[in-house]
């Protein structure tokens, strides 16, 4: 088997700082996991609160802090230094090898798809983002890591596209529609989810968008670990 | 432009933890940085040793510390717990928006390859891993980021590949065959070096593998960023 995951990200339109973070990083026990936090509002602001979230839960989930206590730990020291001020939203995606299983940690009110085969669920729970309160739960699913798996989940950008003219995006037909194709590959419906929400803002973002996608495959090949990073750099603050 | 970065990595053949650790963070004024290191032996000690040294490195790279003192930070950490016994080779490839550069920093024996059309230059000025000494320098290179640019670095795995029966490699032709084709995809070059690496090893690498190649397009297309990850998870340890 293999498990790939994609990342497609981009601005809020004429923002030249994301209050999305988004990381990578391996499990000391086997497995990777993907951090995605948006911080409140957008800009430098939005930005130092998510990248405060992410550093904190990373480096406790290198530790080997389980995800959920690392979710618990950065609330609390959000809402310790914010007094409830500032919430954040946080999705962690974990490829956990010593499970063999998918964890997904969820505080983010913005559902999550789960596909297998034909099948599509959405995870909509309520959830409630970091900061809010003390004792903030977060919500824990739990997948086996087999062939046929595709998660999709995103911050709220993806959410608002097209509210403003009325028009607001149906994510999971988006989804289905991409799935029901022969095999697309994690990029590919990343991408197609990000193009559709920056069409329906007229190609100008009225929030940072960030999808991520896992897909677990029964490809099996060799035994080499890649990562592929691509940054446009046109166009960024100098 | 746009800035694409590669990574093929391998494990040693029959040892489920790499002593190689890696992992791409954002640059808190622009960018991103690839931060590699590779922990003295194999297996679980050294993973711990190269985990702790990429884990500092990005700490600091995160709260805007620059490359080389981080660098230097990390070493002098190594030094103070392991008294020299235990080093680590790192090399930081920071794509630095704010200052419009590439800064290359590196504490590791083996050389760096940069490629600028047909021109090729390795970087093989004396270099020594962190935690040999007190004040280990690290060496720093920078360039503008300009289109065209190629750079290579790895972890000795790649060095000592076939050296067991007398062929080492010859990375720099391997390099300079790939680039002479049509514009290579920096992921091609990567995963170009990793097998021919593991060729001369017949199949089973003597040691962990890790591959980064940065290189800078001219591409004009869309403003999003992108990452994408591929994890086999045949054969590893459950």
């Amino acid at each position: 088997m293999e498990v790939q995951i994609a990342v497609a990200k981009i601005n809020k339109y004429a923002v030249s700082e994301s209050g999305d973070t988004l990381e990578v990083v391996e499990r000391p026990n086997g497995g990777v996991s993907v951090v995605l936090a948006d911080g409140q509002t957008s800009g430098r602001g939005a930005k130092a609160v998510s990248q405060m979230v992410v550093r904190r839960v990373i480096g406790l989930l290198a530790e080997g802090v389980r995800d959920g206590a690392a979710a618990r730990a950065a609330s609390d020291a959000l809402f310790t230094e914010k007094q409830g001020k500032v919430i954040c939203t946080l999705n962690i995606a974990s490829v956990d090898l010593s499970s063999q299983t998918i964890v997904l940690t969820r505080n983010n009110p913005a559902p999550m798809f789960v596909c297998r085969g034909e099948q599509m669920n959405s995870i909509e729970e309520e959830s409630i983002p970091l900061g809010t309160s003390r004792n903030v739960r977060p919500l824990i699913t739990e997948f086996p890591i087999e062939p046929g798996l595709i998660i999709v989940h995103y911050t709220d950008g993806l959410v608002h596209a097209g509210k403003r003219r009325g028009l607001p995006m149906d994510v999971g037909a988006t989804i289905r529609s991409v799935v029901e194709e022969e095999d697309p590959s994690p990029q590919m419906l990343a991408d197609t989810l990000l193009a559709e929400a920056v069409r329906l803002d007229e190609d100008r973002p009225v929030d940072d968008i960030s999808v991520v996608v896992v897909k677990v495959t029964s490809r099996v090949g060799d035994s080499v670990r890649r990562m592929a990073v691509r940054l446009p750099i046109d166009g960024i603050r100098r």
